[in-house]
């Protein structure tokens, strides 16, 4: 019985009763033999109460005092875990990120780790301890200010926090079973995924499935930390991420993992673009000048007769304004026509590795779109994806679509498998 | 231009509009010249809504741990003050206690400042900033671990941080316009206090005045440090503490300070008491051990037919039930007959320099008593004080009758001074 990672996010210790539902969790895995560190969200909706308190006293939050702000609610929510689990008989200590030794750099609101030292972890679970860490924060190397991780921070601090403990698994408890072949509440014969690997967990993530944030994926496949992603509210087994399938399942994997799909994207089309070397490269410059990170890149064939083409990307909808606003500003030195956005779109996206050496694979998901009825826009595609961007209303239905074409559906006796053995 | 720490309650920053408040108040400080050091509060009700919290997991809130979440309350609105602050074009970075360097020992919930090592905000005011600062908590010295000063403890932090930074005057900002010649709720002739020593207003602090605690008094007076205690909700000049009168006023100054009362105390008859030599040590090392703090002690004529003598005392009355079970455990060992207890109970406390060497102030107190139809239970007096025990229902006429025959009401002539110059 080794050390677990085990993390739960703000669903999960919404209020004083799941506090204790999940402090008896943690001690069941502590009565299992194991030495447990877990990783604690703020309570439910404390942190957007916090960013609402924040912008009622200014309309811009500093990055600094921001942080400091929302880091109190891990505070609340850790300590308060800690005495559920003395009141059952257990000792726990909580520690903020700064003390588990969670070392960032300085970008505020959206820091990266650069160390973790968790020596006062080490001597708390040496004595016996359980430890109870803040997630989604930690402390600049050179200022020694508070930080935050942005997005899905709690979930990289517990994989983090497993690869420098080298536990044996880092548990992402969350209010869903698992990771899904579709979003259940697209497809409702999506089925929980048992094991996937790393690489294509990436992929689902990048492409919109909510579950695991990239980063976290990206940072244990680097350490080899498996994860397992389960629910809070049940024992039930929920889904490996790992290098290695586990169990008897090596043999009969799919190669296709999943559809995952995504809405948040928009498309931003720049019209009459000079067909000559060095635009594209003016173009994306502007763009990531405003710290603006895009997705999907499509160059249009150039029209003969005229010299131009049109380049079409995605990014966040969030994110359309200030690219539209760089882009304007360079207007002048790149030498375009105009500009088109779009967010209305959607992107679909197949994910399943040896996708590329199974050329099947590709004419069957365009096939299924085509049999619904689904327009593609833009074709984007990896070793071990395909992705296109379809009307934003069209796109529940070609998941589904795709979903039972690949023999995904919960009913269907088998997930298709390509090439025999799969990988 | 100097250096000034303000400090800012619970009730000045219970909301947005408080903080954007207090913000400019603070910008203004700035504007005039000084570098502005803040100690903050929690917000209005959140450190009780944390209490709350913390007694629906766990019914014994443990020390590390219920300091940990306590914290969280200040770090919310130091931060948004910060952010305010910025928002109006000024520069202001937030510290935790630990950060702004208070060192306590590792008494959780009630620990002392050990140390103060302000290097932190010493470079952030050097850079121009208005350093914001956590209220109420510090870091233990040996462990590294979050602790909570107790109760008044932001106040205490002020203070201390005013000591260390050499501060021109600590400024505590409050709901009520100053320190008072009596509870203005009880006596509707109270008048502000415009100076009052630190011995006067230690001995106020002690004998049931809320305003300020002792142990911030104390402290301020080991350090020196001139206290101005003044409303956040106008500009008017509040109530000086310090070693010399402010302004013109030294000659004048009455030597009664004022009247305070105090109905949260009870008392412990301990009957039967057999007179010789150890036993009222052997009872107060009773109540000693169980770390009950006593206030007043009166031991009775031992009745010379018995040979036995009562000895009172009295203590706050969270603390009765433990003092009684003290009691009732070192019965056998002490060996009195019973006990009594009654917690319906109030002191009345009349505060003043000089008045051991005035007798006419101990004649006039009580007088004014015995006038108002007031019966005494039991007497103490210090160099500037005299404290009586009164029934509870009495306190509220006891105060105001000894008010009004000291000439403390707001519309007498002037306050009545005995000596001459006073002192």
């Amino acid at each position: 019985m080794g050390l677990v990672v085990q993390k739960y996010g703000g669903s999960s210790v919404a209020d004083a009763e799941g506090i204790k539902r999940v402090a008896k969790r943690i001690v069941d895995a502590k009565k299992n033999g194991h030495q447990v560190v877990v990783v604690v969200s703020a309570m439910g909706d404390t942190t957007d109460e916090l960013i609402d308190l924040a912008e009622q006293v200014s309309p811009i939050p500093a990055g600094r005092e921001f942080d400091m702000l929302l880091t109190a609610g891990e505070r609340i929510s850790m300590a308060l875990l800690a005495m559920a689990i003395k009141n059952l008989g257990h000792e726990a200590q909580s520690f903020t990120g700064s003390q588990a030794g969670v070392i960032t750099d300085s970008v505020h609101n959206k820091a990266r780790i650069i160390d973790v030292t968790p020596g006062r972890i080490r001597t708390a679970l040496d004595e016996g301890n359980i430890a109870i860490v803040a997630g989604f924060q930690g402390v600049s190397q050179d200022k020694k200010d508070i930080t935050t991780l942005g997005r899905g921070g709690s979930d990289t601090t517990a994989v983090a926090l497993a690869a420098a403990l080298d536990a044996e698994v880092c548990e992402i408890y969350t209010d869903v079973d698992g990771v899904f072949t579709a979003d259940p509440r697209v497809v409702k014969k999506a089925r929980k995924i048992d094991w996937i690997s790393f690489e294509d967990m990436l992929e689902l993530a990048a492409s919109g499935s909510k579950v695991l944030l990239h980063r976290c994926v990206e940072y244990a496949r680097r350490y080899n930390i498996p994860i397992h992603v389960r629910s809070s509210f049940s024992g039930l087994q929920g889904t490996w991420v790992s290098n290695e399938p586990q169990g008897e399942r090596k043999v009969e994997q799919a190669i296709i993992s999943g559809v995952a799909h995504d809405t948040s994207e928009a498309k931003i089309t720049v019209v009459g673009v000079p067909d000559k070397p060095g635009e594209a490269a003016a173009i994306f410059r502007a763009v990531a000048d405003a710290e603006i990170n895009i997705d999907m890149i499509v160059q249009n064939v150039s029209a003969a007769s005229t010299g131009l083409t049109d380049i079409s990307f995605t990014l966040p909808k969030a994110e359309g304004r200030k690219a539209i606003d760089a882009l304007e500003r360079a207007k002048g030195a790149i030498g375009f026509e105009s500009l088109r956005y779009d967010d209305q779109i959607g992107k679909i996206s197949l994910v399943g590795a040896g996708m590329k050496t199974n050329p099947g694979v590709t004419a069957s998901f365009f096939q299924a779109l085509s049999d619904a009825g689904v327009n593609i826009e833009l074709i984007s595609t990896s070793e071990i994806r395909i992705s296109v961007v379809t009307r934003a209303d069209d796109v529940n239905e070609a998941v589904t679509a795709v979903h039972t074409a690949f023999g995904l559906d919960s009913d269907s006796d088998e997930a298709v498998v390509y090439g025999g053995t799969g990988r």
